[in-house]
C-alpha cells in the first residue's frame, strides 16, 4: 500500500492524521505540486483527479478523495473507531464531518484558491481549469469567520465535535482551522471553547502526521 | 422516525432515494423553503443549518446531511448495500459519491444558486447569507459540462458509476442529471454512455421517490 502525498496541502494531511490514529505505517510517494506533477501522465494514470491523497493498495486499486481513502481504511482496520461506533454515531460523525468540509474546509480554500498566483488558473482542484474570481476571496474569509463561531458554539455544548470521542469530523476541523492560517486567519481569542479544542486535538502525536 | 423533506429540491431527493431503495417507509413533514421556513426558530431547533433532508429518530436524536442520513440508514439496514459491500468498494463508492457531489452536484448548484431571485441573498445554503457573484453562474455552466463528460468516460468503462452495481455515488449523479434541468443543461445527445445509465437508473421504481 503506499500514499500519495504532499506534506504541506490540507488534504493529505486529513489521510495522513486518520492512518496515525489507526497506528498504521503506509509508505508516502510525493507528488510535487508546487511543480504540477499531478498534471502529469503518470500521476492522472493513477488518479485521473489530478489530486492528492490517493491510496494505491497492494492489488493495484487507486482510492482517491479523503472519504474514499478513510472508508476503506476503517473498514479494514476499524481499531480506534473513527468513524462512528454505531449506526447512530456513524451518521452523526458524518454530518458533522460534511459540514465542516462543506462550511470550513472549502470556505479556506476558497479564500486562498483565488487569492494565491500559483493557483491562477487553478482555483477548483482537478484537471479542468478554473480561473481565480477575487470576490470569492472575500466571500471565503467570511465563510471562515462564521465557520469559527459556529466551531465554537458547538464545542461549548460537546468535548469533541461529533460527541464525546475524537472522530474524523475532528480531523477535518483540525486541519482547516490550521489551513486558516494560510490566509492569516486564526481563531480568535474569545472563541474560548474552540481554542480549547483545538489545543487538545492538537497535542495529540497523530497531529504531527 | 421522519424525514424532514422538500419535494422538490435536489438533496432531500438523494435521501429519498436511498429509503426507496432500501425498501423503507418513513414518514416525510414538508418543510416550505419556498416560504423560507428552514430559517423560522421551530426548524432551526430541529437543524440548526436550515437545510433538508434532516432525519428525526424516534429517539428524539436529528441527523442531517445526506451523508449521514445514509450512513445512519445503511448501518441500520444494510439490505441491499448502497455504500459498497466490503472495505474496497466502500471507499471506492465513497470516493466515486463525493466526486460526483463536489464536480457536479455542487457545480449546478452554483449555476443555479447564484441566478435565481429566490437565492438572492442565500447563494450557498445555511443560515448565514452569502451574496450572488454573477460570474458563478458561468463558471457553474462549465463545470457541469465538464462534469457530463467524466460521468461519459465514466460509464464508457463501467456499468454503474462505482462498479457493477447501483449504489449512492449513482444517487448523487442520476439527481445531479435531473437538477441541471433547472439552469436548462441537459446530457448532449453524445454522451451516450451517459444518457444510457441515466435511463437505466430514472427507470428504476426509486427515482420517482
Amino acid at each position: 500500500m503506499k500514499l500519495y502525498n504532499h506534506e504541506a496541502a490540507p488534504n493529505p494531511r486529513r489521510a495522513r492524521i486518520f492512518i496515525a490514529e489507526k497506528g498504521l505505517e503506509i509508505e508516502t510517494v510525493n507528488v510535487d505540486l508546487m511543480k504540477g506533477a499531478q498534471f502529469k501522465d503518470d500521476f492522472r494514470a493513477v488518479n485521473p483527479w489530478c489530486t492528492v491523497p490517493a491510496l494505491e493498495l497492494d492489488d493495484g486499486t487507486t482510492i482517491s478523495e479523503v472519504q474514499g481513502i478513510w472508508r476503506y481504511l476503517e473498514a479494514a482496520h476499524p481499531e480506534p473507531p473513527l468513524l462512528g461506533v454505531d449506526a447512530k454515531d456513524a451518521g452523526i460523525v458524518a454530518m458533522w464531518e460534511n459540514r465542516v468540509m462543506l462550511d470550513g474546509l472549502q470556505a479556506v480554500a476558497e479564500g486562498f484558491r483565488n487569492f494565491v498566483k500559483g493557483f491562477k488558473g487553478h482555483a477548483l482542484p482537478g484537471p479542468d481549469g478554473y480561473e481565480q474570481i477575487p470576490e470569492l476571496v472575500e466571500r471565503g474569509r467570511l465563510r471562515t469567520e462564521n465557520f469559527f463561531k459556529m466551531l465554537d458554539r458547538r464545542l461549548g455544548e460537546s468535548e469533541y465535535i461529533a460527541g464525546d470521542s475524537y472522530t474524523a469530523a475532528d480531523i477535518t476541523a483540525q486541519v482547516t482551522v490550521d489551513f486558516a492560517g494560510w490566509i492569516k486567519m486564526e481563531l480568535p481569542d474569545e472563541l474560548a471553547n474552540a481554542k480549547r479544542w483545538h489545543d487538545t486535538v492538537n497535542s495529540r502525536p497523530s497531529a504531527k502526521a
